[in-house]
């Protein structure tokens, strides 16, 4: 196997974060994704919808989509299990991984493309709809407080896929200065948990 | 278990075809998504996101997002296998099912509601997003295209979730009338096909 990442995106580090919890080592090729490496014909032969991370199988098959590349590498390496074992923890925490890919990590990515325009030369650009983007992420962040008030990780008493979502997503918008609640309470005694794990030094 | 849903919504939708497809019936309960019932006190107490469907447990636990519920529904009643059984399998799935998800199905829907701008009682209306995103899902839909001209379902040999995910963007898209290649040759032999299943009669 080896990964086509850009190791410093968002999506190529919860994949790294997650072999790295899984103590799993898979050799990189990197792709330069500011000088649109992803969009030529090399990349798109493996991924034509030009996105990063791809896992490249040794049979040639090509997995894209962080969690479909997570979830393979589970099914080979089950323990420790990130995405839950009985129905009720995989419910819980596919719930929990969608909320926080859909309901913050999108608008968070957003509300940084179009706010900062960094692939105008690429995409089209609507500045209102970042700034809708980063009220909605900030007015959504408490929900996430509110479940961290009641639960150590976010999908329940054990840390998941789902918590390395969250903690990407914020690490993601607070260096890139998005205008979110980051003080909040719970996210913040959760995040200065989750993101002192070993994997996150990756 | 109940099913808190708004059956002629697309996420609705989603779960009802993938029940009829596994031949399991549960209780509804309507949501009226048009009248804002999803963001009342009552809804969010199931679910403080505020989104449909909901699949509550007979413990109580609720489980939102559509794709948790058929995750916890293939636990439960695991054949047909609609998610996958390999390490193969089950990521390729989950790959496509993303990808319908995150590369048609999101642009869709935020040219639907940004477009006729149908809950600008709650939420914040840009038609310029509307605009970019529907030619987003324009040029998506041939990558779509360009993978049913290999395989019979989106996955590979077999009906998947991702059929439905694919299937019910495209019915809606189609039925609000967006400006999408729907005579894609590869994409409408499939469309006929799935469409034609029981399970979507529903």
């Amino acid at each position: 196997m080896k990964l086509h990442t850009t190791s410093s995106s968002p999506n190529g580090r919860r994949v790294a974060i997650f072999l790295a919890e899984k103590g799993v080592e898979i050799p990189l090729v990197e792709v330069d994704l500011r000088g649109g490496e992803n969009l030529g014909e090399s990349f798109r032969a493996r991924n034509p919808f030009g996105r990063v991370p791809v896992l490249e199988l040794d049979d040639g098959t090509c997995i894209a989509e962080s969690v479909a590349i997570s979830r393979y590498i589970e099914c080979l390496y089950p323990r420790p299990a990130l995405f839950g074992t009985t129905a009720h923890s995989q419910a819980t925490i596919e719930m929990w991984n969608r909320r926080a890919e859909l309901n913050l990590m999108m608008p968070v990515a957003h509300a940084f493309r179009n706010l900062t325009g960094i692939f105008k030369d690429r995409e089209a650009v609507v500045p209102e709809w970042g700034r809708v983007s980063e009220e909605v992420a900030a007015a959504t962040l408490p929900l996430f407080d509110a479940q961290l008030a009641k639960t150590e990780y976010l999908a329940g008493a054990h840390f998941s896929v789902a918590d390395i979502t969250l903690a990407i997503t914020i690490d993601f918008a607070r260096a890139t200065k998005r205008n979110l609640p980051f003080d909040l309470p719970n996210v913040s005694r959760w995040f200065d948990s989750v993101s002192s794990r070993p994997s996150f030094a990756r």
